[in-house]
């Protein structure tokens, strides 16, 4: 499986991911799950995916080569789309059809395969959105009453999101709280796993300030994620019933 | 959907169970599916239920008339048997047998219908023991790794049972424990509803010492869940990263 979570909040948007892919429980590996496209200033694109490897490697491969292709235009590249809406229309267009193909190939073994996706970003006067992409291609975006959209395994950090996300959240709150997310997904479901990929970027900013990876040992992350225990058990203990 | 939950601990064990069905989702009410079975001081067994009810429903009817059969022995009747891995056996035989008379029947329309139980309890002189039974009849056991065991919609509330309980939690800490956790399903799932039924059944005891009713105005267990709230923001504004 795979956790991802993009909150839009009034001061941009911030995105997590994991890494950890699994074909069964045996064969586990680690992929970028992230995607950065950007024109700085100008234009920035952010793209996570869930799924099968397959599906959602091939759709980023020919969103490439669209986009690098000679005749590409703004009906065809996400980075020459004029709208935020129209990028995911593009994305969703584009998985819905890879998906298709790679099903049909596994109908003969009554397999299938999906993937869904988080797309986010702004051009350069649009405004800054954030979208997640079914596998039939259409989507659904995040609003001021439900500012954060998850992808994959989500159930186990949704209960913290819930209680301390809102568009008003400060940039830095949000890096917080999309780390404690993950931080409860990961100890409870060994399918999402470390190193983790955070990326920030400003309302109006048209680029990505910040791109991190955040690998398994990281100092930091275990001190905020021990800290976290701590609060929780803490407060377990000064709970009266 | 359901939330249903178990611990086994040095003390005894505690159960919590939402109860809420939904037939889709315009066609919700409310079902018991906690239900004890006791002599007192001589054996105690609690059943919690989720999943379709059709086939909850006839299990349980089913074992009831097992009990009160006049030819009922400790091959068919939960409260003859002579250990609780003989109850899991029977309720899980009989669970396996009722889901394939209704799956058969619904296979004409290409649907299914399936259901886990929680088998509690505890007989004079005997172990007290907690176990989950799948569809199929099988069934696992909590152990002192794992002392907890959910059914139903189970990964919201998990975090923070992973975080605090083991088997050396008091009783007073466990009711406490699933409390929180159901709060958490529910704020984040609609399929999970108030009231709520808690259960307690002390180590060597024999029988249920406190079954609570928490229904949805419940003024304590509102106190406790905003308590709980706070803790979360006030921890969340705490922690620096």
């Amino acid at each position: 499986m795979t956790y991802c979570v993009g909150l839009l909040l009034n001061e941009g948007i911030v995105l997590l991911s994991d890494t950890r892919t699994n074909a069964g429980l045996d064969n586990i590996a680690t992929y970028r799950k992230t995607f950065l496209f950007e024109e700085p200033g100008e234009c920035v694109i952010a793209i996570m995916a869930a799924g099968s490897l397959s599906v959602t490697q091939t759709t980023l491969a020919r969103l490439r080569e669209a986009m690098d292709h000679p005749e590409a235009n703004d009906e065809t590249s996400i980075l020459q789309a004029p709208t935020l809406l129209k990028v995911a229309q593009i994305v969703g267009n584009m998985l819905a059809q890879v998906r298709l193909e790679i099903d049909e190939k596994l109908g003969a073994l009554h397999q299938g395969a999906s993937a869904l996706m988080i797309v986010a970003g702004q051009r350069r006067g649009g405004a800054m959105r954030l979208f997640l992409i079914y596998p039939e291609g259409n989507f659904i975006e995040a609003t001021e009453d439900t500012p954060f959209l998850q992808i994959g395994e989500h159930k186990y950090g949704k209960p913290i999101l819930d209680r301390v996300v809102c568009p008003e959240t400060s940039l830095a709150d949000a890096q917080k709280a999309v780390l404690l997310s993950v931080d409860s997904t990961l100890r409870s479901n060994l399918s999402v796993g470390m190193p983790l990929d955070l990326t920030v970027i400003p309302r109006d900013a048209c680029r990505v300030t910040e791109q991190r990876r955040i690998e398994a040992g990281d100092p930091q992350f275990r001190a905020m994620s021990e800290a976290w225990s701590k609060v929780l058990r803490d407060g377990f203990d000064r709970i009266v019933i």
